[in-house]
This record gives structure tokens, sequence and C-alpha cells, in this order.
């Protein structure tokens, strides 16, 4: 093997490599993952997605971080992935396997419909420390009201604000996501209503900061809203990276629709390839 | 045309995408190349390299910043279009025409060097804003020296420092580059020398900020050494990048010793084509 190729692609700004193992199995050495998602001397992305055949289903798909950690399933990452399966099977409805469960995603034009599952709303589930208002967390900050905790399969606090554009988002973020409350840490959601069918969201993603669009979040926000009455069943989400269409009707999985954006295929050169760091 | 060819390449991580315009002319409008640039929704570069045929030289070369103005030429660059002619051609000397004029690359196993030219060290040149002793320019900062002040295309001011890792580069470098004698701002290196044969340096770059490797600031900081007689005619710099060999005889062209690297190679996706935002 002298190169190996990949397909570099986003959703709404959040950018992955996309691997096809069915037709180049690759050593997958976290160092070489670290090496590649380098920005400067890499390829560079938010995470590596590595596609590989599944016995039921169309693909099977597992998540890399970029410091070659494996990580849970990505909402943006998967429609990336069914619009690429789509490109070759012509498929408008893909079935994935991921380390989270099954997931489908549904083409609308343009755009994929993924569900993103059930919310959890148990106070251990979150998890959170203590049992507790789990709409209105013990969390006090000047000027906010409590939020509202969700877990996504990754843990959520959902802050319903007034002026969301004049909040240091980043600040408080970063000091929010390690309130003693969240044991496991947690992302920290600002949505401000603008009417029951449209709002705006930015998210502090644990661990990485303020990020374009944070599809999770996007579904946590979702779910705090609907419960508190303050959209119908299906909004509209401005995030700084662009536009999410939300579902929930309360009770079933929430579904989350997005574009997903092919920029470039490549192939890594031999000397970029694992083993020769 | 459905896609566009390019090459990912860097130089002690100053990254940069070349396109060659012999074999796929390409519309060079600045608002999609700085969509290119963009590092989550584009390709990702500090510079966009184009290549093209030369009636007389191996190549004519135009370098593009991150937000689509052109920019002169860049040593590091310089010699990644090098090592992509050597690749083509198997020549080991390279000739290039630049907006700065004409530059000679050597092959010497991996790395290649550059004729960078000659220093221009009168005030007016460099510039500053009035004569002065440009060997001592008064900039005058607690704790440090009075600077050196040359030109090698672009304005510099070298601090030559006994302790660089505890300077706070980056700060110092953004408060002095628009010192008020520097009329067309200046690149502010900071230098150590080790021993005569080795220096550390780390540079603030001109309305970019801190960044691994400054070519140009290396061939400054060379000038500066060498006039104060701290250094012999060929010295090893380590930047934060990796690392570059300096050498001057004191009247000819500063040259630089560096690598180049092929990251990978890949093909615009046709919804990135110009005219398609």
């Amino acid at each position: 093997m002298t190169t190996v190729p990949f397909t570099k692609m986003h959703g709404l700004g959040n950018d992955f490599v996309l691997l096809d193992e069915r037709r180049n199995p690759t050593p997958l050495d976290p160092a070489w993952i670290a090496r590649l998602a380098d920005r400067h001397r890499g390829i560079g992305f938010d995470q590596l997605v590595v596609i590989d055949a599944d016995p039921e289903l169309d693909v099977h798909v597992r998540f890399f971080n970029a410091d070659g950690s494996e990580s849970g399933a990505c909402g943006n990452a998967s429609r990336c992935v069914a619009k690429l399966i789509h490109g070759e099977t012509g498929r408008d409805r893909v079935w994935m396997r991921t380390g989270r469960g099954i997931l489908e995603a549904v083409r609308d034009g343009e755009l994929w419909t993924v569900d993103m599952g059930r919310p959890r709303l148990a106070w251990d589930e979150i998890p959170l420390t203590h049992d507790c208002d789990t709409e209105a967390v013990p969390v006090d900050v000047a000027g906010l009201p409590r939020p509202f905790a969700v877990s996504m399969g990754n843990p959520h606090a959902v802050f319903v604000v007034d002026h969301l554009e004049s909040l240091d988002v980043a600040g408080m973020g970063s000091m929010l996501e390690r309130d003693p409350m969240f044991p496991e840490r947690a992302n920290i959601g600002f949505v401000q209503v603008l009417d029951r069918k449209n709002v705006r969201l930015r998210v502090f993603e644990r661990g990485v900061g303020l990020t374009l669009a944070c599809g999770s979040g996007a579904c946590a926000a979702m779910v705090a809203l609907v419960k508190k009455d303050l959209v119908d069943g299906k909004a509209t989400f401005q995030l700084d990276g662009g536009e999410l269409v939300l579902a929930w009707d309360g009770t079933s999985g929430v579904r989350m629709t997005g574009p997903a954006s092919i920029v470039f295929t490549g192939e890594i050169s031999a000397e970029y390839l694992p083993g020769d760091a």
C-alpha cells in the first residue's frame, strides 16, 4: 500500500475525515490518528470516522477524537456517513451500527434526518451528584435561571436565557462545566426562544470549548424547551455554524435534520502512513 | 471540470495548498481562496501556492494569504515548490520566478536550500520612522536590549536575549509590532545564542501572531547574530516547528536549509468549486 484514500466532509463546520476499511484496511494507531488530526502537519479534523461493512446493516461506524481516543456517536458525523453511503448506493435511508447502538438516517433533498435516541432524564442517568429537581438544577449564577439537565448519551445542562448574544458563553461554560453538581462534567448550552418555532443556541462542549454546532446540545435544548412548553414539537435552531431542525414528540427519540458537505477527497502520502512517524 | 486536484504540503508546520495552473487553470477568486483556507469547512492552509509554466525558468509561483490577498515569497513554501518540481522532473536545482524576484532552491538529500536574498540594512529600506542606529533601535522595553532592525523583503526587529523560554513572546510581540518606530509594523523576533553554531528563535509575525517557523525571521536573526559576531557563518536555528540551518557570509544572500513534506494529494469536490458559494 502506497497511499490511503479518504473523504473530507463537514456538517455545519463540524469536520470529519472518513476512512473506508472495506476498501483500505488501515492500522488505527492512536498516535497516527493524532498526527492526521494536526491541522498544520496532517489533514485536520474534529473526528476521524472509520466505516466498515456490517453483516446486517448498511455500514458499521467507529468515531475517533483528535487525540486518538475512541468516541461515541456524533449527529453531524452520522449525516456525513449517510451522504457518503447514499453516493455509493443511491439509498435514501441508511442504517448504521455505532458504539451507542443502531442509528437511522433519512434523506430529504440535501438534508439528512438522524434519530438521536431518547433523552435520559433521571438524575443518576444524566448524571448529577445527588437527587434534585432536574428541570431546575441547583447551580446558581447571578442573572441566570437554574439549568435543565438531561443526558443525550452525554450530560447536558441547558440555560434558557433572554439575551443570548450579550452572554459570555465561553467564560461561563468553562466555569460551569466543572460545577460540583456534574460528576462527569457537562456540556453547557445557552438557548434563547425567538418564537415557538425558532430558537438560538450556543453550546460550550465539555473539554472542547465553544463549538460551531453541537448536535447533542441541540437535542438537549429541544427536550428542555418541549418539557417547558416553550416551543412546538418541531423548531429551527440557529447555531453559530448554521441551522438544524429538531423534532421531538415528548416520548420517542429526538430527530435532528441538517446538511452534510463533501469538501474534498484525498490520498494520504506514503510519508504520512502509520509507523512512518 | 468537475474537481480540482491539489497537493497539501508543509515546511516545519507552515502549511500550504499547491494548485497547478499548468494542468488545471482555476479562477483565483479571493472569496473562493478564503473559503478554501477555512480549516473546518475548506482544506485549510497558511498560504495558497499557485504554480504555472515560465518561459525561462522551471516554474512561475504566486502566493496568496488565507484572506485571498496576494503575498510575496515565502521560504518554507519555496522548499515545497522545489520538492514538487523535483518529484516531476528529478531536478536537484529548481529555479522559480516569484513576485519578489528569481529564487533558486538546491536539494541536499531530504532538505532544500533556498537563497532568501540580501538583507537591507538602511533605516529607510527597513523601514524605520527616522534615521537611528539600526543595530540598536530606540525601542525600550524593561529587561530587553534594544533590537536589531533589518528587512528581508519585510521588516524585522530582532531582540537578542538571555532567557528566551521565560519571555512572553506573544504578549510582547503584539505590543512591539506596532511600535511607532515601525511605520509598516514589524515582525518581532526573540533569539537566544546557545553557542556559536546553535541558536533558539521564536518570532511574532506581523498581523499573524506567534508562528511555528518564520523563515524570513530566521534570516533576519542570522544577519543580526553575524553582524554582532555571536555565531559563525553557519548556524542551526531551533524554532517551535523544527530546525532550519542558516548560512550567511556577511555580503551575499542569506541561505536557508530545511525540510518540505507532502502530506496528501486531493481533489476539491464539485460543490466547493469557485462560484458555488
